[in-house]
């Protein structure tokens, strides 16, 4: 098996596309970047469909690869971290992007509010467990950057916990990455008044009312704080073996576009290759050919 | 939310190819049953294709309206269950019809050959513990038939626990209809030929090796006693609540239209709706609109 990428050197090498929408580390402004914008693509949504369309293929036979050497003793495997704001586009990324793969090779975790089971252990304990097996594609609709998102704006733990989780984040995701799995962690950056106009738009539509919480105006109404916790999460949790990549999304296509170019450079950057056969083909033909006809 | 069937009565009501499909109880000889015919349908190959395409939009729309009742209170799933001999399409079944529903809502579990801690449990107890949520689409590949399959045919537990698991499964599926899952279960029936070209097909091709297991042939070589545990087992478990279907598989095509018009049968069965609002709608868009402009 090929050994994954040393701990400290890039996690993958990237498309022009996924190199655009890596962050280089260091302080960020998200409210200095493009919502609207198509980095690393020039064309319309129709092009982007197609271009999405495209990576279908590459993307099922990568994948395929991957979980046959899952199947064959290797330890690798892929993990995909969306968060964002509500309406962001999560639940849109698992039909569209993560459709397009084989559900066998999937696997996806919705994380909620933590139960009170969870609650009575340490914040990783719940993502370790959800963790994808060798071979796999997992994908974490929200995750432990929950843990520094919503309980840093809303406090529902101490400043100096939060303030421990950022260094135990990454020192948890750094063992992950030694241990053989490409990390892909994804904000879906939306603009304020695209929530708006999408929080409206479950509203006027009755077969989208169950997607609409109350709730979810009282978290806007914090929009500032969560885009400030998305801030300091970004600039404190983007690694080498870990980057974060900040997604325009208030084009949904783009979106599908981009996280697919991401999950397409980590299959590439990971290589990996059909298994050998650990058995005589030529006397397992013999086994079935010299069988009596039955 | 509507309740479930009540025990005793049948499970869903099905279209045309379902009925013929669904095993109406008593004995069965699996022998005489055409591995190649296409029950329900007149068209060829490419026909077939479209109809299976044309399956997609509906059942993505049921499939949305199950999970969006899962999400609001709603108690009922589906379980599907796929068994059938090495090489009978379970993996493309997975990919080909499964794969056309949301992953968001879809739960598979492939179970292999139980482990230390299992077996020291009931055999009921792993596939307990993988059943889908409440509004989701669960998928076993493989299942705790294998306790009366495999188990059977090679004497894995004494003669009398067999035939104990028997009505175990039963009193166990009864409690799950009763609970509000829907249950398909399917036999994917291929003919011994069909598998040997499939598995020279394998060893011909050194991008599925890793498909291959020699001991897929020692298992093959007991084909008329796994006939035999597949025979006993679909007579003594097809019951009203969850009846067996015996879906000739030799050609893929039909194979995934099969599948895929059971789902569609046991969705349109629940028959779920759009949940409404438990909010004021006109109170939270005054809310979206009547917030000063950012």
């Amino acid at each position: 098996m090929p050994t994954p990428a040393p701990e400290g050197r890039a996690a993958f090498a990237v498309s022009e596309r996924g190199a655009l929408l890596r962050h280089a580390g260091g302080p960020i402004d998200l409210a200095a970047l493009d919502t609207t914008g198509t980095p690393g693509f020039d064309g319309d949504k129709a092009a982007g469909e197609r271009a999405l369309a495209e990576l279908a293929e590459p993307l099922a036979d990568l994948q395929e690869r991957l979980f046959a050497e899952g199947r064959s003793g290797g330890r690798r495997n892929v993990l995909l971290v969306l968060q964002g704001m509500d309406t962001s586009g999560k639940g849109g990324t698992l039909r569209s992007t993560v459709g397009l793969l084989d559900p066998q090779g999937v696997r996806i975790t919705s994380f909620k509010a933590p139960t009170r089971e969870e609650l009575a252990h340490d914040f990783l304990w719940r993502i370790t467990r959800a963790l994808p097996e060798v071979g796999m594609v997992g994908v974490f609709d929200r995750s432990h950057y929950e843990d520094v998102l919503i309980a840093r704006v809303r406090a529902l733990a101490p400043p100096e916990e939060i303030e421990r989780r950022y260094e135990a984040i990454n020192a948890w995701e750094a063992e992950l990455a030694a241990e053989g799995t490409v990390i892909i962690k994804c904000f879906l950056h939306i603009s304020r008044e695209e929530q708006k106009e999408r929080l409206l738009a479950r509203l006027d539509d009755p077969t989208k009312h169950w997607k609409f919480n109350p709730g979810d105006i009282d978290e806007r109404q914090l929009w500032p704080a969560y885009q400030e916790a998305y801030e300091i999460a970004i600039e404190r949790t983007s690694t080498a073996v870990a980057p974060w990549h900040v997604v325009p999304a208030d084009r949904k296509w783009y979106r599908n576009l981009a996280i697919a170019t991401l999950l397409d450079d980590a299959l590439r950057h990971l290589d990996p290759q059909w298994p050998a056969a650990d058995f005589d083909v030529e006397e397992q033909r013999r086994r079935l050919t010299d069988e009596p006809s039955s």
